[in-house]
């Protein structure tokens, strides 16, 4: 690859989560995030939220919606378990991989068809299991398969190739796209690209603009009638079904059990967090400069604290402990002194 | 733990590093460094090198000296891939555990006497080869299980009891930070001070002082003769070994076998890298503020090519690629457009 030309580096984030050790700090994170209502309204922000930013797997909610409002859900009987899959970056537990082989099937597809690629389980039981199991890990044990199931089912629905799925051009990635576009209410087509760590493209959007997508995300009343019902569906779901978001001791799944479904949450790589907050009619997106999922996990808990969807009796999704290899607490992640909320 | 009192933030370290992906800058480093000769100059710095920092396991080589200046190693008939391995965070590759096993036998100790704790290997192939053979992860795969395995070596060398030999207050630990004052030139009584991911004290030291040390691991010309022969040997037995400084495909053992030893670097974790150019008689010392690793290596590598230790033909040690799930280039991690050398 020859170096590409990219966008000058431009604001100064603040300092908004460090990490103490002993008597000092240790490491420091900078960040940026953007609080929207559905008019589109900055409620709350710090930091450069205009700046496009890759959202990575944070905005799967939103790339799930044609999987539905296309009649593909309803053709295939997606269940909960699926649409929430779809919208997930799983640990590749067993009932994660089961649920996308068993979709996989109903759909004619087999895990080849998946152009994620294949990498061990997040989850170290079910990563210890396979290597002392001598399996191979495969496309379904990616964190992405959900997702990827969900653009061959559309694939499949609308008649397109499912070989290919992944590329720019596919009339799957052109209706997610699409989506996109309505929901953050900007064109796309010159907008920053990338490929993701998935293969699928990565489009660089403002964080103020996530934010209104998942604040529509909770009220879509300005929507088509299908994408309104795809919206509550994608909720629906994802609060029914936590443990298919991310899985066993996993940042979004511990936040939307303990809420309830109050905030349904959404981790993605580099230090993106986006998240729904349905009954306060709020989107929230936020991005560490550096791309620490520690920094971005402890921001969104404090943001989710501000809004009294967490309380202080959510210590550890608050403040996260560091503790070293004996199991001893030697630090913690937590917001600066001067943190702005 | 309660929340301790830290030092306030100080200091805004520039951005030196970026992360690419497709047509945007993705993701941004900041940190600080700096480059001393042997009698203390700063000949190239950034930031604020001032900022105590906890250098981790990037001062390894420099807490192996007591081991050697105390006689121990001789006592014991360390090999030079003993004291690499003191100089370590190595791997847990088959060659890396069974050194540290033979070692401790030697000394009539066990993997129990060791106090850092179990990880499994960092390395894929050894990680997955442990867990196939369904052998559970010991003390000795702990990647600083050959620092340990020297504490133990000094405790019996200088009659101090094996066990505790982790604490601030034991003898080798008081001797460890003897040699860190006097590398350093500080008087570490009062520095900042946690503990490590191994359990041992880490103590706050800015980057100039640790830069210092550094140089003068290659040139220890003002410190006592004992002292002079155990920089050497440290600094011999690096370049000799550097398999057994890391590992396979690790950053520190490419770049000192590449140089033939003419650079003798040791990454630390949350981001700190040091090390010592014995031919131009400099050491280096730097933090990323984030503790990010990817960071630390291009940022290591650019400073190495400024001084003329790495050239562009290893061009995999000044930017790093960054490859997805499908081994496709989607980014590097980079120096800055405006980065100072």
């Amino acid at each position: 690859m020859t170096p590409t030309p990219v966008a000058p580096v431009t604001g100064h984030n603040p300092q908004l989560i460090d990490v103490s050790r002993g008597t000092m700090v240790e490491s420091r994170h900078r960040a940026a995030f953007a609080v929207a209502d559905t008019d589109g309204r900055i409620v709350l922000s710090a930091g450069d939220f205009e700046r496009p930013v890759y959202a990575r797997s944070a905005i799967k909610p939103l790339q799930a919606l044609p999987l539905i409002e296309s009649g593909a859900a309803d053709a295939y009987a997606l269940s909960n378990a699926e649409i929430a899959l779809a919208c997930a970056s799983h640990s590749g537990e067993p009932r994660h991989v089961e649920t996308v082989l068993a979709w996989l099937a109903r759909i004619g597809c087999a895990p080849a068809d998946l152009e994620c690629g294949s990498h061990l389980p997040k989850n170290d039981t079910a990563m210890r299991a396979l290597l002392r199991d001598r399996v191979e890990a495969t496309p379904a044990h990616n964190n992405c398969s959900g997702k990827h199931a969900g653009f061959l089912t559309l694939a499949r629905h609308i008649g397109a190739a499912p070989k290919g799925y992944i590329a720019y051009q596919h009339a799957v990635q052109q209706r997610v796209l699409g989506a996109l576009e309505t929901m953050t209410g900007l064109d796309l087509g010159t907008a920053p690209r990338g490929i993701d760590g998935c293969g699928i493209p990565v489009i660089g959007i403002p964080l103020g603009n996530l934010a209104l997508a998942f604040a529509r995300l909770t009220d879509p009343r300005d929507q088509p009638e299908a994408r309104q019902a795809a919206c509550e569906r994608v909720c629906a779901a994802m609060a029914a079904e936590p443990f298919m978001v991310a899985g066993s001791d996993r940042y979004c799944t511990r936040v939307i059990t303990a809420t309830g479904g109050d905030a349904l949450v959404k981790t993605g790589a580099e230090g993106v967090y986006c998240g729904a907050l349905p009954k306060l009619g709020l989107g929230i997106a936020l991005k560490v400069d550096d791309g620490a999922q520690r920094a971005a996990e402890v921001l969104m808990g404090q943001l989710l604290r501000h809004f009294g969807v967490l309380d202080e009796s959510q210590a550890e999704l608050l403040i996260e402990p560091l503790r070293n290899c004996a199991g001893t607490r030697v630090g913690e992640v937590r917001p600066t002194a001067d943190f702005p909320v």
